[in-house]
């Protein structure tokens, strides 16, 4: 079937294809529809590790750039493959005690193969929603250990108890469509336990002065909020499995409807509230819309959602307000705002607002309390594992870089060079000006004296 | 449904799905199937809104950039809001006089949900494109209600004439496949009148001089250009509807051809008439290609699609130059030739190529009188209806900003910070300097003076 | 068909198509689900070209950024109508010889517009790997001819050979799924023979000393890097030709986890070999991987890809290390060590790890031999045609450009301008100095001196 010529294959391509060498059935046809749907969700929520790599990266400082982009893409590829290995079988696989999987570790005895790639796509999110909020300051092969007991074990032993058909809260009755609790809560709370070891960055406390440390390149951080919103159509889209023409473009409408409330009202509020529309902050709203919706994109009504979507805005605004200012930890994109403040409250919201099961829609409290229920125990299982983890680790190798280091950047410390050379476009900008090439360059860079890039 | 275990939508996942809970059937698979492509259509178009942001920016300067960004994003979010509250119903509900839609508010008795979201992605197209002629000078207060005059009423009244089944310019004949009129030329007309109001940029002409004001950002324009004709793939492509094994590679395959001729054409153009490939003109070269295919591209032939192309790559750099230089009509990113001109050339080239209806296929003139037509009909339209109302908010109070506010730039006055802030990694390229942290920056930004970003 | 009412539509789409006039069958279904996972693959696959747009231009240096970009949009541009005009014929057109095609030109009589469409994307990406490693030093126009050679003629006669049916390849058992020799060996060939004949970049080699020349904005390459990843789910993907579930997410599997591999051991070996973590190697990695992948993506074990991508991590990293230091061929982003080296890596993994046919699944070397046969004569072809026309277009008039332009660098001299205008915002920054606008700037973009762009 591989080596068949390209020419056949058209014919083929019309007339049968190797999936069923007899006449397709309408079976067939329909695991075909569901595959492509379902490969397309993942292929979007992968892109969203572009759109992570990007804010992170954009909304810190430069000469902690390539060790963002570094420990971006370390996350999905770690994850990808300890997944393979062993977070599948424990999150999907039969069920001990309703608390943990015991088999398919190496997809062993595990068909479907494209379900694993999807869940595959899933698990890298949650570990790297606390990459932006330990930037700068963490060394990366602690980082990276994080990773790997995160991915590995203490996430899919969460979404065990949600996803898997046998898991606890599954049957108490739990619900979390796409992940507000299973991925971004459980990221959020992993990023708040590694920061209180880690501390605030240098600078950024000083006595009483809260200090605002500017992103580098928001250009860059606005292009990835733009993926992560593509990214997210597949994350609540293709967590439907299923080409359902009545499910599908609902879960489509509620993520664009949520997501446009939530930018809208940030936008509004920090106008009323700073008396400027403060860019970063309306598009960190995008991303509480989205996180806010994706528990219930798939059972609230398009109207709750757009309720959904104007407290998502508004809450986030203050949740990093209270979290950078009153509780005084830094966490240089918000994550834990946008991941756990609007990630708690969109998995409460289908209490109030599920078509299904809301106590706005005549149901009562009930779906509200369970979801409590499920919220509570997430917390308390990443609290503990993620801050016991990181505390050993803490113990045994300190997970914070030196203050020297810091203050040059992980960049140079750690890469051993910058993420821009713009000299020469910066020289054609003031060519009559007399800007040295720098020296540290000319040196751990070796560029010549008689430098290509001189005028 | 919706607490499906996991497992379950596995097995749900191959043998029957929630939208079948018999065997499928062929028309149920069909639905599948077209929704699949409709959905993956409205995805791609709403990337074209990230295209949009990083073109509107990076051809401006640098000091207005997150008030590009924050345009952009107010654009879609609004868009979708007020679509799904009243411009889906005005534009596509049952017709009064073939002029305007009266139902369907809330969409109210709609159920084809994915058409809506498809849409929706649509509207906001429209007046996005509004938002980079007007950039670096307009209030972003004005720019949100003239947003919302076009989203809520104008557009969707010019999509009822055109798109809807009773609209009298469908009644007519006219044919606007995928939006050349309808999407472009509408908003390209909106943009003329606020532009004409608004008045060109503080030193764009001085006297006879009329100066350049390069972008700030050409890579990320470029990057805006290659994510709008990736979103148009969708624009076009999911016009079918549905996907029909004979029309839509067609559709793709014109788009492709047109666009590739477009920059072709613009690239050796600019070669000929200014001695050296201007970057900028190409790359707007590409977007008028992919305008000038629009409306046909469901009905032009391939060979024909190059030549639509070629033309509309050598249109768009004269009429940029004419705009720019002779009407002397300031147009940051050129947005009246690529939407304006190209809209309305792409919308004539069915009169001429359609292989149904077109001259060169024999059909005669009629086609293209109809064609002629619909264009009057939507430019009349458009430029009274945002004219007046442009005006009459003017009236009430001036949309553009003071003189000092647009000198000092919109991001300073609109969001209190600068888009960029390169001061470290400045430092790491020329360390041995000593270039001061900004004074400006540590006021309005409280960044310590033991800043953490000093060597 | 194409003025049909969008109400009318709505029907349609949900009982019927224009497709199917009569009620749809299981073969119209099964063709259409086919087409859409192609039009999916096609789409993903034209946006790689952004993935090498920026890949290339933030690795190079910033004064030479617009040219990049230029080529890389005349890359697809041309590509595309070339591939239609003659390229395609070449390619799949009836077999003379086993050797090349002899009809289908113009796509006269070639009925599945959608395979031309997915090939036309492969085209471009075998050319577009050139622009990387002759940049910042060829001519344009001289580029842009070796471009057309390379289209119409030598890349569409190698893959004649290994996917048309009845090619010599084809015949003897050549495997190569997705083109790792096809189109990245071929690619990579073809910019050693353009770079042997080109020369390094002035100051890139001093006597003994290897200078490293810096990419200018690494995160704009590593976006680049997972735009590339992205579409290349679409590039391996899309060429199942079929939404077979039993295929597709099984290709999916291999790229995602060979990928993964391959990014995490660039990493760490660069940390053992260097001492520090080499972001522009690791990302380099990934890309690696991909290619590695793509000849065996669909006959090797997930197990095995993974082994594939740990080897083309590291030997991506010596690769790059060897052609710049040892053989002094200065190669800017790495082309013919990614695709060239990962290329025929890719191309003999099947050999060992080929399910199907693989020396560790029991079936002996025959198909490691057939392989290695394979590899040599696309090598030889390549080597021989692109070199031979390159010797000569350079003896007509030189194809590299003066030492001045090369030092002004090739914005300035191709396009006039440059890539950035920085100035404002660096004012903003540190708005209390007295940095001038710059004079060159004012002269040759006619900045007025009463710039709006002064504070």
């Amino acid at each position: 079937m591989f080596k068949k010529s390209f020419t056949l294959t058209i014919l083929l391509f019309f007339f049968t294809t190797p999936a069923f060498a007899q006449a397709p059935t309408t079976e067939s046809l329909e695991s075909s529809i569901n595959l492509v749907w379902l490969m397309l969700g993942a292929i979007l929520v992968f892109f969203m590790h572009a759109g992570f790599a990007m804010v992170e990266s954009g909304f810190t400082r430069s000469k902690n750039t390539l060790n963002i982009l570094m420990k971006n893409f370390l996350t999905i590829c770690i994850a990808a493959i300890l997944f393979f290995i062993a977070g599948y079988g424990i999150m999907f696989g039969s069920s001990t005690g309703a608390i943990i999987g015991r088999d398919g570790f190496f997809l062993n005895g595990v068909d479907d193969i494209g379900f694993f790639v999807f869940q595959a796509m899933f698990v890298a999110t949650c570990a790297t929603i606390m990459s932006g909020a330990v930037a700068e300051r963490i060394k990366l092969g602690s980082y990276v250990l994080i990773v790997v007991a995160m991915t590995t074990f203490i996430y899919p032993v969460a979404g065990h108890w949600i996803w898997q058909g046998d898991g606890w809260l599954t049957t108490l009755g739990f619900s979390d469509f796409a992940g507000s609790t299973v991925v971004h809560l459980t990221g959020a709370v992993g990023a708040l336990m590694v920061v209180l070891i880690l501390g605030p960055r240098l600078g950024k406390y000083n006595g009483k002065k809260v200090n605002v440390i500017p992103g580098h390149n928001l250009p860059l951080g606005a292009l990835g909020v733009f993926i992560l919103w593509l990214g997210w159509f597949g994350f609540n889209g293709g967590s439907t499995l299923a080409a359902d023409p009545s499910l599908v473009p609902y879960v489509i409408g509620t993520t664009l409807l949520s997501t446009s409330a939530a930018l809208v009202s940030s936008t509004f509020y920090t106008k009323l509230r700073f008396k400027k529309v403060d860019a970063s902050l309306s598009m960190n709203g995008v991303l509480g819309g989205l996180v806010g919706i994706t528990a219930g994109a798939a059972e609230i009504s398009l109207g709750g959602s757009i309720i959904v979507g104007l407290v998502s805005g508004i809450l986030l605004v203050e949740a990093i307000r209270f979290i950078d200012t009153k509780l005084r930890i830094d966490d240089p994109v918000g994550a834990m705002a946008v991941h756990g403040a609007c990630g708690i409250w969109g998995t409460l919201a289908i209490g109030f607002f599920s078509i299904d099961s809301g106590f706005f829609y005549g149901h009562g409290l009930s779906q509200l309390g369970i979801q409590a229920i499920g919220i509570s125990a997430v917390i308390i299982w990443v609290a503990v594992t993620v801050g016991g983890f990181t505390y050993i680790l803490n113990k045994l190798s300190p997970i914070r870089v030196s203050n020297e280091e810091e203050k040059a950047g992980l960049d140079f410390t750690e890469h051993g060079t910058s993420a821009y050379h713009f000299k020469d476009s910066y020289l054609e900008g003031i060519s009559n000006s007399k800007a040295p090439i720098g020296l540290a360059d000319r040196l751990n860079q070796n560029i010549p004296s008689e430098s290509p890039t001189k005028p």
